[in-house]
């Protein structure tokens, strides 16, 4: 057969070759020296035009490509890899995250299921984050691609094991009984998209108010309780949040975990970045009771520094987790030896089959440092939230707007003779400007109404003078341009 | 402040560099080196006990981690980067798309939202993907971890947007009409995994059945669909299948479409790798009226060849697909500037907030090798199947199991005198022995109740003499070892 095959692959490696060493060099080079650089470019227009071109129909030269990766890419990123970054929930990344993302995307493995090497480490990353947690290795778990996708996932489960029925078969159509969800007001939008998702309706999530500190009022959650009770519903999951991301505050999942053991209600919680708090001695009071939940969610790639993903799921209960996504039809039958062997694949734990291979990044960064300095960075991270807050309580142009209790400290500036509108207004034009000049990057928060600027320190490459020189940037520009 | 911080970067930045250049050639020249070696090996015990190991407390040098990667870990993968890797339905990915990974961990840029360059690269290959489907250009789409989550997030779609009631606002809950849905049996799982998910009970997806093509019945969903709405049911999307995973069939597209048209009825494509036909020219008709799908879902780590992952949804009316998912509270609010200004963000289109930079491996490659070329090797894999189907055909020793009607090629050894439980399971062992001797590896099947060896090419490295060495294999070990 004369079919003149081609094939991806070049003929000659050598200037692919010279590309991956040039890669190595300049995205290692960066990292190094991102302390001197912006942590923030807009892009400009013309830059902005070049992404408009249509498919391109024959080949380019790889070397050019590249420029244009190192050109109009690199420059334009978020920044989250910057030690003056603390927009939004975000981790760094590392280097060492990075060389195990070549070396997931050569062996390209599926870690949807088989038997193959891939599992192993995953199995094995699942059992260490049990530990972590404070969980049985008896849970199972799940690497997914972020906090939402692991709501998702934990919230799927209460669901099909809560529900009187057959909620596989027979699904929510038809039923009489509603199951209910509680939540505090703070709880992240995740929640809210998983519940939509499920087809429970964002009118049966019962979303309970707060105390001083945001965290949920427990009062107001068993009377919310009893009244659904009452009506006939079935309360099926409670979601407490361990961080919630406006202001980090920790609800009280001891209490949480008693009322859901009296209730026989499912204990979900979202812990994205604030579960890992667990993980320093120092902190892991403030997310007592986790240990008693029946799912918990959480995120590698945001407290744990890694790169893009590291999301993850454990439930308590493995049956219950597989029996809420297992299916296996004929090409997907396990078998006794060869590829298919093996013990039962991670595709059944969740809805991806085919999966990439996220867990060996954090493998490697977690044989490399060990568990105990992530601990310390975590604690460095809570630290920096309290000196940030000190200097912005001990700094009459600056305004707390929540008390600092994990690692996020939400505040404004506050300039003489302004309402609060017009507060709000200067507040979120300053924090515009202060991402545009490059030298930090926080992002915004509205705290009882009003608008400030909100710092999430998850961040292993900030330092406190980081933080000195935040504030300093911030009075400049509320002193100067911003009007 | 003193508090003697630390960070998860090197003091000294040279081992790490020199460990990522040993990386890039000893991965590089894996993937060079492919053929050599075998397909797939059996991870030893002694291998799998050291992944026993728990949660290291301390760190290690990182040299000695990444030679636990290459010894333990990269030699045991699925295999499916090798030329004669033909199982299930897996990609390779290529030396620019380990490239591509690397640089996204570098820059670790999270493609959620915000104004940052993965945004403009995504749309841009969202974009691309419109015209290779033959879609407008005006459509949505998103990247997502693969097949299962693009069908879920169309069949979401579709269910909000047929429901005749706020669907997120009240859910399925107390709802008396029932939505149903309508596949062929041949469907794949993860559509059945989608319909539980989104609550619809997998009692409410009517499996309508096949022609010895293993095409959906027309007129046996027509029949339903007229069944359903007698009972005052509502039937709210068909999902018609673009490559069925087990024989490659491809329902008559066209006609679906027209059924959609006329009982308004949302059409999703379940179009895994099989859509992606429509990038070669000779095979483009085989998906004539996937251009009048409501919405589509594909994998470029399929039969695009890109490594994990490169999961694609594509919705025709964009404001159905972010009316599904959008939601913007306080901390995600858009802004006129900074980094949270920009176009809509994909967050509002998908589950996932946080998402890693998918897009940049697949914009690398589609511009190294232009369109054309994929659609090449596309239609080369389609020729392969047909050059094996025939060689199947004309030995006595096998037996063709279904139609070669796309790339996937079904068959089984006969041995002279079993009957069909021991031609079986005479298969069954063949298969795993296949595999084990690592010089293929295909997948099982079961055809009318025949059990077979599956052959799926989705692979830029095979090369005609792949499949004779493939038959050869199977004729030794047949005739050899396997009792």
């Amino acid at each position: 057969m004369n079919m003149n095959e081609e094939t991806l692959d070049p003929v000659d490696w050598a200037p692919l070759r010279a590309v991956a060493h040039t890669a190595v060099d300049d995205l290692l080079g960066l990292t190094e020296n991102l302390r001197s650089g912006p942590v923030w470019k807009s892009m400009p227009e013309d830059v902005q035009k070049f992404f408009q071109q249509s498919l391109p129909q024959e080949g380019e030269a790889l070397e050019k490509i590249y420029a244009d990766v190192m050109e109009k890419i690199v420059p334009y990123r978020t920044g989250n890899i910057h030690p003056r970054f603390w927009g939004w929930v975000m981790g760094n990344g590392s280097g060492t995250a990075m060389i195990g993302e070549f070396i997931k995307a050569g062996i390209n493995l599926n870690a949807g299921g088989g038997f193959q090497s891939g599992a192993f480490v995953e199995r094995q990353v699942i059992r260490w984050c049990c530990q972590m947690m404070g969980y049985p290795e008896t849970a199972s778990g799940l690497f997914v691609g972020g906090g939402s996708m692991a709501n998702l996932v934990g919230i799927a489960v209460a669901r099909n094991q809560m529900a009187q029925w057959n909620m596989r078969q027979e699904g929510l159509q038809g039923e009489n009984k509603k199951l209910i969800a509680y939540a505090s007001r703070e709880v992240h939008s995740s929640v809210q998209k998983a519940i939509e998702l499920l087809g429970m309706g964002n009118e049966n999530l019962r979303l309970i108010g707060t105390d001083s500190f945001f965290r949920i009022n427990i009062e107001e959650l068993s009377k919310a309780i009893l009244r659904d009770r009452n009506n006939g519903h079935i309360p099926f999951c409670i979601i407490g949040c361990a961080g919630t991301v406006n202001t980090g505050a920790m609800d009280d999942l001891a209490a949480l975990a008693e009322i859901c053991k009296e209730e026989k209600i499912w204990f979900h919680v979202d812990g994205a970045f604030g579960a890992l708090a667990a993980i320093a001695p120092e902190l892991r009071h403030l997310v007592a009771g986790m240990e008693q939940a029946d799912s918990i969610a959480f995120d590698m790639h945001k407290w744990m520094y890694m790169p893009y993903a590291a999301g993850c799921v454990l439930v308590k209960n493995a049956a219950a987790h597989r029996h809420t996504f297992s299916l296996t039809p004929t090409y997907l039958s396990h078998a006794e030896g060869g590829l298919a062997g093996g013990e039962s694949w991670f595709s059944e734990f969740g809805i991806e089959l085919s999966r990439s291979f996220e867990a060996l990044k954090v493998w490697m960064n977690i044989r490399e440092h060990g568990i105990k300095k992530f601990g310390r960075i975590i604690h460095q991270n809570v630290r920096q939230a309290q000196y940030l807050g000190k200097l912005v309580e001990a700094n009459p142009d600056f305004e707390l707007l929540a008390p600092v209790t994990l690692n996020i400290v939400c505040f404004r500036y506050l300039k003489n003779g302004s309402n609060e509108k017009q507060l709000n207004e200067f507040n979120h034009k300053l924090l515009i400007r202060l991402q545009q000049s490059g030298k930090a990057a926080p992002s915004n928060t509205i705290v009882n109404g009003k608008e400030g600027i909100r710092v999430c320190i998850t961040n292993h490459r900030s330092k406190s003078e980081d933080f000195d020189l935040l504030l300093s940037a911030l009075r400049e520009l509320a002193e100067g341009q911003v009007t």
